[in-house]
């Protein structure tokens, strides 16, 4: 039997989740979570999550949230099946795959989140942007891809020449940032671009941006 | 030959990698940083850490950052001479720690950090806090510890009936929280309180905890 992973495919951390299954072939079910009705606050939900967030996941006997949790746990689950997202065999490399790892979680993460969330979706609730808070953070990411150009001009991938999960991580706000006007911050550095390109041509990646539409 | 960490051993981030290094039995050498100098955004620095933040860590021809990522690395090396502090040899396991660390990254740091910062940093500068960020935080903390109080009511240690990684790395900036005015969020709480109990009478957390003094 398959996997439960329950969220919505189109929210970004559900992504995460729902791109690392279909790297690693795995099978799985996504159990849809009703958003606008607050079933992720509701009982059922918080006793998979109790911060009610989604995604949860489920394995059998096994109940696990926080997505780069789950997509840690995936990884190492389908190792067999799939790419080493993870390199757990090798003392160096897995640390370059963690740094990375908690670069996208602590650097860009914090910057291309915001920027998201007022682009995208404040409109498409009927609200207005925050302009003052967006030219904060384009200018926060601006100095994160500067580090990530400089890095990239060495290795193709960020934790070294073999692709990962630390670039995998990056899918789910870079390709809904990719339909801002500040898609701009990437053509104008090479490598990043580049680095992109490869990560977004990926099947298992074209497959889960395909249900994460950009407007409504 | 003993690694080393760059960075000032009262600074929660390089607290966080000292404690793992302690846990671990590892022989380590700490090089200070002159925090008020701004040497952690001069080149030799930006070389170790382009995000020109403490701590970075050296092992040989291995450079890192990222606390989390680094107190893996070292989890990992020294495995054989302390605690299994990851559980990478058992796929339930390690995937609660996995998930507990990402609880006490993406839950409880950005509850904690602010109140630490308002209550301790800002006055130690001779600045005013502001309250209202300290009185929100601390709601969302509490909503946070309702989590883990719950949760400790069932096991011992977050991950499990085991220490890992994942108590650990609550150290740095719980420390910091015992001297605010807010410490009767944990005493309000039993599981809570006893847990913290428990974790900062660790020998290798008392050593850890005496380079971080809470008042000039
Ligand atoms: N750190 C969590 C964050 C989860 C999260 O923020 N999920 C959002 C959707 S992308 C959510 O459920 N938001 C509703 C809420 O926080 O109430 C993870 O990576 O899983
Ligand atoms: N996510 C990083 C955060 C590092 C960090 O914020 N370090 C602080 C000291 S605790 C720092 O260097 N601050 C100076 C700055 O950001 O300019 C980690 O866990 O290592």
């Amino acid at each position: 039997m398959g996997v439960k992973v329950y969220g919505p495919p189109m929210s970004t951390c559900t992504a995460r989740v729902i791109s690392t299954l279909e790297e690693m072939g795995a099978e799985y079910e996504v159990v849809p979570i009703d958003f606008e009705a607050g079933e992720h606050k509701q009982p059922p939900h918080l006793a998979r999550n109790p911060f009610g967030q989604v995604p949860a996941f489920e394995d059998g006997d096994l109940m696990l949230f926080e997505s780069r949790a789950i997509a840690r746990y995936v990884a190492r689950k389908y190792k067999s099946s799939g790419p080493d997202l993870l390199r757990e065999g090798n003392l160096q490399e897995s640390a370059m795959v963690d740094l990375w790892l908690e670069v996208e979680s602590q650097q860009y993460n914090p910057a291309i989140a915001p920027i998201v969330y007022q682009c995208l979706v404040i409109p498409m609730r009927g609200g207005v942007a925050d302009q003052k808070l967006i030219d904060a953070n384009v200018e926060k990411l601006g100095k994160v891809l500067d580090v990530y150009e400089d890095h990239l001009s060495k290795t193709k991938y960020l934790a070294g020449d073999f692709f990962s999960l630390a670039d995998l991580s990056h899918l789910p706000y870079t390709h809904y940032f990719m339909a801002t006007p500040y898609a701009s911050l990437f053509e104008s550095r090479p490598h990043v671009q580049a680095w992109w390109q490869d990560l977004s041509s990926r099947p298992a990646v074209r497959k889960t941006a395909a249900a994460m539409p950009t407007s409504r």
